[in-house]
């Protein structure tokens, strides 16, 4: 089915697979006169690149965004915005082991039962390179964003047992370690945590959390559209996320309604504020105007070199080693693609909120 | 926004209000010939009514479910299905003081940001009873998918800081204790804590889980429209939940690779089975044909008796005391919510499946 | 499928056959603050009631439409409008002959094939009285409309042979007759014609035409979503209706560029005008400030006593007269049906382009 | 808006502007296992080339496609189609001329209206290269549907003044004239038309008719997801059409019930068929066998040589000469364009039909 496309009024589409010639989106819904360059996309696309350290791919890809459509002298026209960034590396090496059997952790299995066959090239549309699309989408909604005053900032908060500290939290360490985690101890403790699990052919899991401040309320709908569960959907739409959190999560399971409510009051400047935000800046679907606070699980990436059980396509089964160089983790490079769904995410619902009064609508079109 | 329906084949659109006329959903685009009728439904709602425990809502609300469209001989027509539960309860006490300030942890102010004012009667739209639209269009989802060999199994996990013990779960147990817990013990233990947060005029969070049985393996889609990430939208848009987990959900976070991929093998029967089912029974978005596993945090009930601090409509800083009488726990009337939602997304991605192939396709038309 | 949704943020979703319990719709997506009671819908749905000449069913429906949701206080929420007309009519009169075979000119024969069985009780989901839904929802947006300075003026073009003349055009006619015609001359020239069809057991078509006034320049998009392409699709999703233009429609096809092209110019006021209105107020999908105009065909009224010749269910030759009185001509009261649905498009895509600029994104924020 | 998408589960979405780098369109939910090549598409695109006789443009567009995802190792993958066709010509000629005024017949100034500026080349997103990607999409579509025995023709039926004659009606004339009319004779007409038109500086409308065999019954949907209303909406969506017709179409208005109601027979095979086919082989919106019969009238070409009036930026009344040379028709080239958008609405119908009935569901997953 139609399954590539996500979003009301900020609509984008991705297309694409791993070994094709390329992998692209199509914006459509992007407002018109936002000034616009390859270089605000590459920016965020080179947060994903590989190949930056021991912890992700070597592979060198260099991934360049060309802008195909959308953009006519430095500014979008409204009209859809087509990205591509083509694929470098097609060369066919030889396929023929992984096209045989169903690696563990991968679709591998479930493609075939879905379509009855797969592009077994690297993953083909199951790649981790799917995601180039969505970067390249959440580039532009950040941007907007941006003008409209709110900011998105995103990190890992964990990796395997290690956990970043609420008292040594500085965003500045974001992006001095090759972890993205915003505390410097915990970043080297993560680092030999991920040497012993390469020395062990193994991986590992983590949590990135994103912060989106900013924020005016009242974006969101109260019922199906609320904003956390579409946040709940773009990020766990990203391929190894298992779980899903909006302010304390699952804490609250545990909490009390004394400790969890969070109390309104006014502040000295007039502005209306809640003493703490155990709610992740979400009620009743709808932003309360305190920075949105989520979550996401990501596992551990399945290739990993040491031997696994699993079947081939005739069903025996069998032992496998999956060759080639893996990213023990693919948390660091998942930070950019959760704050890109969720930048998306709070951009489409800004937009459909406008049409929410009759009072502004009246307004807007000055009748 | 039109906010209010969801899916894409299987579409249901709910409407009303706690204190309006009734609450009711339209269900469009149920297949047709399904053998339906009031008693099916309320089979349903009768797991979400309040009033038959000590831990719900004392009020006796009799809602009765009518049909009033898209069932004609005692069988679904293929047209819309409207289902309606008329307010019993409408009569007007006083809400002048509801109405005049901003509960914590309700949606009282997000509404007010949003539309510029609310119906604050019980809570308007953003009360429990909206769940009662849900819950009807999920029994139907449910006996369709019964009818396919797809069962759901849900209950609660979790009170407070009580959890079910793996060793004990007992699925006979449920509905034998007001708590809906498939574990004797636990409940016991629950129910003692329940006591005391009563007694504290304090309130419990919980974690509800759901495990749906008999998926047919390649059911959901690669990118945007993964079956996890629909779920996660489906039950993250059920009022308090905060958290939504699958498989293994954040626990994956310090899993590693080895622990975490789960082997597939071929049984004696000739059967595709995984050793384990970390997965939660969906690789790449699509269902693997192990069991699907999913959780959702329940926050604490907001309204509690114990003074809060909050401002009211003029932004003056006050202290509140809400009235009446609240669930000290939310839980146990969630489970059958979660389940609706499971079901209504399952089959829809069932259904939307049916499309996949084209050799498939010219079987299903004879060509 | 989810065929009974229409529109993308002001969207409606019918429901109700024509011998079930009632008629209904929910509208979602409707902003928040319009006053609106039932008699504001009653005056749309009392302009389609049936009885009020000899030209239409003497049947008395006395269709009282029902809130039941979504206005507090007079004044719409912004959360789903629910709105029902319970049918007073539902006694079981014997339909086993109606139910053995397939009326010509009706649904019956496609409804038993892609649905296997049919309601037949007087049409059921396809019968006119389908439309309650359509007009109730199109009072609604009506009213938004002329708030905004939208005015819609419909009428019927022509009945048969006979059609209006453009220099006796009245619009104070319209509701002096029971055709609905701005010519007094054309009206009784009609009835003339109409008594005729009734004396020969035959029934008559027409066409509809509809002006949008008050338009603001540049609703609608470029493409899909051009305004004259959900117009066209609102208004053949009528029942009866077999043909749609815009402006000038099928005439363009032996014009040609000098006579078909309205020249721009700029009047005394500096308002930007056209000097001729062939394009019918849409340029390349989008609103050009001129009044819109568009004209649906309406097919003669299949239901007609003459005797003609059919299947029945078991697929044998046969001969069949159809019972009952109807109108022999659905004309006059398709009228207020494509007003309502061109109401429903138009207030669409005004909501919707509220987002396609950047600059009026920031100002609606402040931002 | 989002406005470049169409389709519920064949679903394609088209970007690019006329001298931008390219045009393209993700076909996304096309089914799996179809074999597909880029000669497939050219086909289709070839036919609505320029340069092929003189009453086309003569600018030589090289237009070759590209298919950049979604196929592997020559079969459709499930994933989306990613096609593209790069623009040749992008040399900034001047544009400063057409980029001062409003040209009458175009929508120069409704998207300033609309967006505050425009992409001025060459007609940007509302030129007529924007069809190349419906075209593309429409050949996928097209290839699917002859596979389940459902094929299309279409051809011009008149321009200006002539129209095809009934009895001289021969499909295999459509490819053997310029104008792609069945009909010699009248194509030797039209063609005479044309040379006045282009003498006179003038261009000429005309209509376009799509014959869709091969219906199996039942394929649509009752209410606004007509399979007639969704060919309307596809239909117009294309920029010149001003009218479109199913069956009789306007004729109805005319007709009367015992003319235009079409008999249901059994024949001698025991099919069911339909004496005539006035309704154009939809009933209720729903196919009923017969073919489908659809037209669409075309406007004269806009851009005229002839001086015209209109208005510049600056709202000046100022008369204006567009140069280059222009097709004197868009004609022949729009009939693949129907074709196209008829192809994708019905294929798009037919697999979301699967869902309708609960039988047929239960066999599809052998439940």
């Amino acid at each position: 089915m139609a399954g590539s496309t996500i979003g009301t009024i900020f609509k984008i589409t991705t297309w694409g697979e791993s070994h094709g010639k390329g992998i692209g989106v199509v914006i459509d819904g992007c407002p018109a006169g936002l000034t616009l360059c390859e270089d605000d996309i590459q920016q965020y696309l080179n947060r994903r690149k590989p190949g930056q350290s021991k912890y992700t791919t070597p592979r060198k890809e260099d991934d360049q965004v060309e802008i195909l459509s959308g953009v006519f002298e430095g500014r979008t026209t409204g009209t859809p915005i087509s990205l591509v960034v083509y694929n470098q590396n097609q060369k066919s090496k030889d396929y023929s082991e992984i096209a045989s059997y169903y690696r563990p952790g991968h679709a591998d299995y479930t493609f075939d039962c879905k379509y009855g066959f797969r592009d077994y090239r690297g993953g083909g549309r199951s790649s981790g390179r799917e995601t180039i699309g969505r970067v390249a989408a959440g580039a532009v909604a950040a941007k907007i964003l941006s003008q409209l005053g709110i900011t998105l900032l995103s990190y890992t908060k964990s990796i395997g047992p290690v956990s970043i500290q609420a008292d040594a939290f500085d965003p500045a360490q974001i992006n001095e370690n090759a972890l993205y985690m915003p505390d410097q101890e915990a970043a080297r403790k993560a680092a030999s945590y991920l040497e012993q699990c390469m020395a062990d052919q193994n991986s590992s899991g983590g949590v990135v959390e994103c912060i989106i401040s900013g924020m005016m309320p009242g974006i969101g709908d109260p019922v199906f559209e609320k904003l956390n569960a579409n946040l709940a959907k773009a990020v766990c739409s990203i391929g190894a996320v298992k779980g899903f959190e909006i302010g304390d999560g699952f804490a609250v399971s545990s909490a009390t309604g004394l400790t969890n409510n969070d109390a309104f009051y006014t502040d000295a400047d007039g502005q209306v504020k809640k003493q703490t935000n155990h709610a992740g800046g979400i009620l009743g679907g709808m932003s309360d105007g305190s920075p949105i606070v989520l979550r996401a699980a990501i596992k551990p990436t399945p290739s990993i070199a040491s031997t696994q059980h699993t079947i081939n396509r005739d069903g025996e089964n069998i032992d496998i080693n999956i060759h080639g160089r893996h990213d023990p983790i693919i948390v660091p490079r998942a930070v950019v693609v959760v704050e890109s769904m969720a930048a998306i995410t709070v951009l489409d619902a800004l937009l459909v909120n406008m049409t929410a009064r009759l009072d502004k609508i009246k307004e807007f079109y000055n009748r």
